[in-house]
């Protein structure tokens, strides 16, 4: 039975839920769910474990030295993992080796069926996975399982099915047949279906695999090679990654050099030389928003597909229920210290108030009791440790630590702090590196302070004259600063019309009038659509078409069809 | 009725041929079987000669003077007509308010029926198009019908399939249901598709209307609108092109500034400054490979798609019939001297001898004796004026002539004149600007001689070792400069499999073996696919779902279901 039989099933389950954009997943999210899951979560400790204090063995070609400086935000000590540095030329020129030595000429399903066992074989590894995210990005157990987990992965199936349609939507031959005055001719035409050649992935600190499986399955899907340059400070995921690729393409009969890895450090970052690499095909990019720019500026003759970063917005124009409204956006404020592209940084209140109920019972609560009603919902979510640990986790870097500080101090000011930041203690892991939210009041005087992603848990709450001047600063931010989601809450149907249009201009994934349990910033794969390509937070939406269409190229021959 | 359903079954048509690439069109390609010919033709013309000497009126917005300096081929003299010269802030402002007033809104089914209303519309002009293309670009009568006229509807019909195709993959509405502990979230999800705003398309001297067509309709089908450059020397096919749009848009009930022109002399252009500007949001550039690289380099955040030129190479291992084979190529060689991107430049002879014929009948015919053999069937077919006249037409700008005497100089010098260039009396137009081809022969040591497009009827025959280094160079031809066509003859299967494996890594469309009377370089819409990206010669492919998918993109809106 060939992979792509195997895995038949799953692939069709979900070219089934990309076109009804339904839920599904073949995984189940939650950890508790996994098959065997104590014994499985224990071996995959057990796995992490003994990567720490070693060399990261990765049988690549081109290692010229070793490297590593990742440091767990859990304990703030070294992970002791060195990982091979390469010789870029060497990576290229295998990556390219690799493409001609078969996998080009092989059949799409054939390579598709290869990565389906990609997936299943990183499913297997999945706490072993969780286990790096968490030590190395900081994300909740929970949310290294499943957001960089099993969500990630399916993501990575979405970008196969999209890669999948786009190739098969090309026809492989034809006969064509027609006159040329008296006479006919008839040719036969092959349309080969060829890679662009070697892409580069690189990988941000914080989120590394939602990005990363779904650029390398695109890339690799249609023919072409991957590079993987991982942030320095979070190796260790990409790296199992990169091994387990390997090992699935050597075990189906292909060179392993189609995926190989890239590390640098920070004192002396390579990822200019590795974008301005002649044989640089494909730029995938995950990062932050000035180096994001400058490599769609200079990605040029590759091709380039960028996720940075912007300032998501919220605007409240009225509610039903204000204190429900305050939990839902509270959580998103906490979820993983706001260290995701999905959370919200820029909340809009209308100095005109919140009209919160329908009818008859409805009252205007003014601008300062929603900021304080916000406020409170936070600091009731982080005051008990426990609860702080699951839903903050940790503080990727240090440097937001000093970015908090810089901007309580700018924001005490400049406006009001409307919650301090501060460390708290975390229950498993006293050295973790931590931070409450730190929320800013401010008006449209202070846009400097908010005109950027603040990364971290830093928002404010801005004033603006009325809705419509909430609405009008909210999808300006996003269309100056980038924006991926956004958050509106408002009873008038009119309204939500109004800025739905604006948003759709602006281009933010927009979530209306969302309470209850389910995060606000959720983004389903299959079903939700994350980026949109039409704001500087990044030129390209996981996953669509045109996320991959571009990928491979068609090069005809046509030849008289034999009498 | 809608336009859409007035025009189903001919869009069902093209989708059909799309997906068989079998040989299809709505369209006559003789000029003798349009509906009632004698009077169309006639209407046609006195609809172009109409134009001459006169201000052409086109009520767009933002004219801030006039211009035109257009010189016919055919007679060497002014054409006499002005354009309206435009403030370019006042063309994007127009456009981007166009596409809000109900064009991005729009269904693309809506969209697109006005679009093929179009196409019908152009069709109706098909005529008055044919006389100014001939008069611009300098084409025969009959390409500039087939070619600038019904075969570049076809590719524009073939772009509107694919924008078709890419919108309809995705669902506009979604129920999403999924629990989040022990409660149940139902979202209703809508998928807008919005445009990236106003496109930019650069059209060329010698053959406007065939890449035009297609990437305005590729732009507008997808909600964009199109500002129109075409170069200075070939203005009038597109100023019609855009009346047309335009009428038809306002007859739609949409805003006719979706579709506008922006002229420029060849004293004053505005490329740099229209790419440049801060609303174009997408830029379609045909034209000069230095302009076309600046272009790639600097359209950023504006999407970018090119076709520049290259050096189409021709290698000749073997054949059966050595003169039916110099026929075809000398036919290539000749057809609208060899203006087209679509022509061969290089072509590469073993010093090893060419095999003719098969079996005991086999002969080696010398590398001299091939290329003599191709020069000589190129002097053949322009000796007699008349028919010089209908395969070679005109030489579109004087810099051609220049380019000839220059390089029949240096060819003379450090290689041989094959077949000397000579201007040729037009039997119709005495005044013509004529050049019959110019063929030198060289070796490779002469590299920058033909290691760059020498647009026009130039063409070197370049011996090298065998047949495997001949296609070796030819395909190291194509990576470094660019190439769209390439030309293969030989009878041996393994080195034809060589020569398809190398050139589809090289990107080059190939034929192989063919002769009789298809023009070598003869590219069906609905079939053949024209230009690959993969090589210096463009960065796009007309058309293919990447031509297209990235034109317009995904923005949501989620909101908890009614209960």
């Amino acid at each position: 039975m060939s992979l792509m039989e195997k895995h038949r099933a799953r692939f069709e389950g979900a070219r089934a839920a990309c076109r009804s954009r339904a839920c599904w997943s073949p995984f189940p999210e939650l950890p508790g769910k996994y098959p065997d899951a104590d014994a499985a979560q224990a071996a995959g400790r057990a796995a992490f474990e003994a990567h720490l204090g070693r060399p990261f063995a990765l049988a690549q070609p081109g290692e010229i030295g070793r490297l590593g400086e990742e440091v767990s935000p859990y304990t703030q000590r070294p992970l002791g993992i060195d990982y091979p540095r390469a010789d870029l030329d060497t990576l290229f020129a295998a990556a390219e080796a690799a493409i001609d030595a078969g996998w080009a000429a092989a059949d799409p399903e054939t390579r598709i069926g290869v990565l389906m066992e990609v997936i299943e074989r990183l499913y297997r590894r999945m706490f072993e996975i969780t286990f790096s995210v968490m030590h190395t990005a900081g994300q909740s157990y929970n949310m290294s399982y499943a957001g960089s987990g099993v969500n990630a992965l399916d993501r990575g199936i979405e970008a196969l099915v999209y890669a999948h349609d786009a190739m098969a939507a090309v026809t492989r031959r034809a006969t064509w047949q027609r006159s040329f005055g008296p006479a006919t001719i008839t040719l036969d035409k092959t349309y080969r279906l060829v890679p662009r050649g070697v892409a580069v992935c690189f990988t941000c600190a914080s989120f590394p695999t939602w990005n990363a499986w779904p650029s390398m399955m695109a890339s690799l899907a249609t023919g072409n090679a991957v590079v993987v340059k991982p942030h320095p400070a979070t190796i260790l995921p990409m790296a199992i990654s990169v091994e387990v690729f390997r090992a699935a393409l050597a075990d189906a009969g292909f060179d392993p050099n189609l995926v190989t890895l890239a590390t640098d450090s920070v004192a002396a970052p390579i990822g200019k030389d590795i974008v301005r690499h002649p044989r640089a095909a494909i730029v995938d990019f995950t990062g932050s928003v000035r180096f994001g720019q400058w490599v769609e500026k200079n990605a040029h003759p590759a091709l380039c597909f960028t996720e940075t970063a912007g300032v998501n917005t919220v605007v409240i124009e009225s509610c039903d229920d204000l204190e429900a409204m305050a939990k839902s956006l509270a959580t998103t404020l906490c979820m993983f210290s706001a260290q995701m592209c999905t959370s919200p940084q820029n909340i809009y209140l209308p100095a005109t108030g919140v009209r919160v109920g329908r009818g008859a019972a409805a009252r205007v609560a003014g601008a300062a009791e929603v900021a304080g009603a916000l406020a409170a919902a936070v600091g009731a979510l982080v005051d008990d440790p426990r609860r702080a640990a699951m839903i903050l986790a940790c503080i990727q870097s240090p440097a937001s630590l000093a970015l908090i500080a810089q901007l309580r101090e700018d924001g005490a000011r400049r406006g009001r702090v409307l919650l301090d930041s501060r460390a708290y203690p975390h229950p498993e892991f006293p050295g973790a590196r931590t931070a409450t939210p730190l929320m800013l009041g401010v008006t449209t005087a202070e846009r400097d302070l908010y005109g950027e992603e603040r990364f971290g848990p830093i928002s404010f709450c801005i004033e603006t004259r009325d809705a419509d001047a909430a609405l009008a600063a909210a999808t300006g931010d996003v269309r100056a600063f980038g924006g991926l989601t956004a958050f509106l809450y408002s009873t008038d149907e009119d309204f939500i019309a109004r800025a739905e249009a604006a948003y759709a201009r602006a281009g933010a994934q927009l979530t209306i009038n969302l309470t209850g349990p389910m995060p606000l910033n959720f983004a389903a794969a299959y079903s939700d659509y994350h980026v949109t390509g039409l704001n500087p937070a990044g030129n390209a939406s996981l996953t669509d078409l045109a996320f991959v269409a571009g990928r491979f190229r068609i090069v005809q021959s046509r030849r008289p069809a034999a009498a």
